[in-house]
């Protein structure tokens, strides 16, 4: 929902998914000059594999998830997807699949697809910064790739580019909280995630909304892993983001008023208040803005739920764990970055930061 | 259809208009600067005639206007639009109207958003160069903001903005011919211009198809100017992009053999082959493909014309006429900057390039 | 000297003061958009003061106040010409020195033109980053300098961008350890400091060299504060990079064998070995270096000294005192942005680091 | 002499040999993509070729060449450059050199090295755009590179390629005009090149100069092809900007007045004003302007013919010729680009365009 807060991001999972492959090949270029040996089929299997490492994600994933697939996320997705692929090319995605699952001998190759350093957040970072405008979330990932290195069969960078891993972890931080958790953004999300919500409700409770055959599917149907079949998955796979917006367009004339009340607020841009604490908002206050919605247009208060609500955001900026990013020393020691002398900062960035949120009608 | 081609062509009209605005807020800015008047309500008149310039393009415009709403064009519908606001706000879009439709006493205040170095034109160049990465459309447009001027209540640029003219000029026809008139987003172009027809003509044949209210409202209705309503209006305004893209992919189910075939190759990117020429396509050519169709695939030749059809497209780089773009000496004379000594190549752009092709199923 | 590692680097300080003046405008008409009163005669005295901040810095800046004009630091020679200037201009300059001595009773206007976001550094950090070619550095100045404000007389910036004064402070520390503080440009500067203190020696104790008669003079000439006169200012003036630079082309062939090798080394960029560590050098380690070369190469300890020595650098990313930036919250609080919640990591960044280097002869 | 319109445009002939030799690297590998077959030993060579081919410009080439080296101009010293260093490293450089004066079997080679469309002009165009920020100049590099081929041993671009080599035709039109040939650097470089040639016939009158010794040399030698010797080149070696500049600055206290007018007008960016004009300077017109000069100084005419003259300007963007740059059609056939349909306009850029220039006092 980013595009309502910066008008520019308007750019596809698929743009993403090519902007990963290009740099993953660049990233097999820049390793195997430096001496590291990569088979063609490896080759093949990292471009197949961060092509793919996406493909679960349906329209407004993170709203979709918590509404209306929420047993399955896109990673259980994606996999199924793959293992779909797979068959229909007879097992010449099993590398692929491996390197994707981390059950590959050679780990770095997974870290290539999926670490804190990997061709997937290198691109979503410059390609969210360019579409944005907004600059200081820029990667300079040509620089960060060719001091890319593998040591111990660990991806590593090498140590004179602890200054760009540091500006890159805080570009990262910078895009989370200025782009990705905008407040705006994120009324917008919650609303979505509400609206899809209560069209499965009305709809299971026999009403029939207007939908596209795709969307119809996963408002009658509850998908669990348990009784995920092919159908689900070819269903999923027709899914996107023209079903929802056309669905909320339509909604705007539907007779249950939530639903209705929250297309229009989607529809016209004219979301709820939103407000940003350091603290978890107390019960207190939500009881009371609850009630004064309640009162005033006469809801329930299940029906005001969907109006006035309380949620936290987190991000953490840098982990230092197994998967910490490290630095090749000269001395051809490794070494966690936030360990790195002089690097205090990058440990400092290595707690999380939790922010709460109240969310409730502006005219209230 | 551009984005079949660059990936990265996913901006919208919407932002093409904020941006836009965002120019002539700078031409104001610069004129003024030079000492031409431009009082508060003649600067927001501009503002808002540059902002719904383009409002009444719907969905797919061309495609839309040369199947289902064939009879009012875009520039119609935009004055139709801006005459409802005008009506809603009492009059205080009367000089924005008056500057649009070229009938405010001062004629450099249309030039500004209707004529060949116009705010639009600066503004769509530069994006689309920027969104599909065709750096080589770029256009300076500060610079050139910053040289514009007006003599004899004519928009002009200073004399030694010529070469920056002169590359304004072969950056435009570039993007042309190499993004507007591709002939992957031609051929897209046209047949979902001939999927809107089919599907018109089908409802109209008294079949139902699954489609958006909005969407419904254009198959059913025939739109003309003489009975052209406010409720039309009112349906058009609905319309965008998920209301075509949605009925696509439901209509690849459809019955019609016809517009299920031409749904399906819109959705999955399998295009029929387009061969572009300098030369008209013969008509013993034409029709030798048709028939080898029509048998092989038992089509009647009215199906068959859905599939094997031929056109032109033409580009003229620069227009030599009353609304030429002129350039101010420095002695005070306006001259057209084609006719500028060495500028022999300008006065060579304004020959109009014709260009013919032929479609036809890369099966035959 | 960091042309040696970055050979793009070879931009001027006459653009920079430019560039800085471009910036203050922005500033100015940034900050007069939020209703900050600037009379047109504050406006002229920044713009005049920031244009000259740096007009005391002479050719090599640092090399030479370490070597030839040992007294007078750059400071105090900008201020010596602003007075000059002033004195000619019958003291149209008042305003701007009082500005930049800090003697203006709005202090926020010293802040701009000197102060840890002031335009010398918002332009330089963003300069020199582009044309060094690291892009990690660069610096979205236009967005901080929209974000400006004043509160109590205090420059600030407003709290929305806390993440853009992050990334500000991140790409500063950056560009000193990667660009201005690169150990290739530290030894090369360290000699040209050298060759400066040894032809001054040399010709101080009688000989005479080959240089141009600015350069002469400050050969020839003790300068102190004490007796600094407009002599001495203006033949500071006639001195450039380009006296320095032919100097060395000509002491390639000096008498003096350590001012010629020295002259040597930095025409032909064939520089000393250097070593930078975490702790400083021990006197064992320079010692044992110092005799090999003595023995080797025959020279006295004196000489030796020349082409062996240690010293240490240190930077400090921010500093938490009274000029510490700071935010304006919304409820019109001033922080320091040090101590904003979830920014531990600009803390982190306020302890000063120090290197230790080591250089000696490659061959040693 | 650029510098003092743009004062971003400080870069070094240096930095333009090393990004000529990284477009190389570039093309060999585009041309070897597509199966043209290039050695390791011609890959050297072409990379040597380029990085040298312009060592034999001096400082201020232009302006030398028509003062004090009139005899030898940089083409003939680049190559003495080569066959010195071919000396030096026994035969190493043999096929550079064969490929520089285009007696290599292979002739695209040549081509790529000087040709229309040579990573010389690749580099120049871009670098200087960049760096003067008339930002209409850039040249899209990477996409020209990656469509070159070879047919028939001719470098050709691909067909695709039209418009980009139309916009590098155009681009490279716009640069000559507006920044090579910029009045103001004309004029700055004619009165250097008369300074340089009255500094020659002051000292060879018997005058002595103050100048670095590399400059005392071309001061009092006449320098012929017939007298050319390896210490001439040595000399010619050791001459750059900073002897020129220096010289420059200690001749604003030369006792001849010419010479020291000349300097003082250099150095105070106090030029003679400058007419340009599309038809010839009548002789009248420069007769007057001289005699009032003569009659006002009391100067010789010799002497008023320093500060008033006349001369042309001429520029060629396209050269219709054996060297054309060539398309490769699809078809296999090549054809000039500029007899391609559809590019009158690169016909019309065939035609070399003439300007003459009036400089004289402005006081006059």
């Amino acid at each position: 929902m980013s595009y309502i807060v910066y008008p520019g991001a308007h750019h596809t999972r698929f743009q993403h998914a090519l902007g990963a492959m290009f740099l993953m090949q660049k990233a097999v270029y820049a390793l195997r000059t430096k001496g590291i040996q990569i088979s063609e089929a490896e080759h093949e299997a990292l471009l197949v594999a961060i092509l793919l490492h996406d493909i679960g994600h349906g329209p407004f994933s993170h709203a979709m998830e918590h509404s209306i697939v929420e047993d399955v996320d896109h990673e259980y997705l994606s996999l199924a997807f793959m293992k779909k692929l797979n068959e229909e090319c007879n097992g010449a995605l099993d590398t692929a699949i491996a390197i994707f699952t981390n059950r590959y001998p050679r780990k770095f190759m997974h870290q290539l697809v999926s670490g804190q350093l990997d061709m997937d957040r290198l691109d979503y970072l410059r390609r969210d910064s360019f579409y944005t405008g907004v600059s200081e979330g820029a990667v300079n990932t040509e620089r960060l790739i060719t001091m890319l290195n593998v040591h111990d069969d660990t991806l590593v960078v090498e140590e004179k580019g602890i200054y760009s891993v540091e500006k890159f972890i805080v570009a990262r931080r910078l895009m989370y909280w200025q782009v990705y958790l905008h407040k705006t953004s994120l009324v917008a999300e919650q609303l979505l995630l509400r609206l899809l919500k209560r069209a499965k409700e009305v709809t299971q409770a026999g009403a029939t909304l207007p939908a596209t055959p795709a969307l119809q599917f996963f408002l009658t149907t509850t998908i669990t892993k348990r009784t995920f079949s092919s159908e689900v998955l070819e269903q999923f796979s027709k899914l996107d983001d023209y079903d929802i917006v056309s669905a909320i367009k339509m909604w705007v004339s539907a007779e249950d008023t939530v639903l209705r009340t929250i297309a229009k607020m989607l529809l016209n841009r004219d979301l709820l208040k939103v407000k940003l604490k350091k603290n978890p908002v107390t019960v207190a206050r939500m009881h009371s803005k609850k009630r004064a919605l309640m009162q005033r247009d006469h809801l329930s208060e299940a029906e005001a739920s969907y109006f006035v609500f309380q949620g936290e955001i987190s991000n953490l900026a840098y982990r230092m764990d197994h998967n910490a990013i490290h630095l090749l020393k000269k001395n051809g020691k490794m070494i966690d970055v936030a360990k790195a002398s002089d690097q205090l900062n990058i440990e400092a960035l290595s707690k999380t930061v939790i922010k709460y949120y109240l969310c409730y009608p502006k005219s209230l």
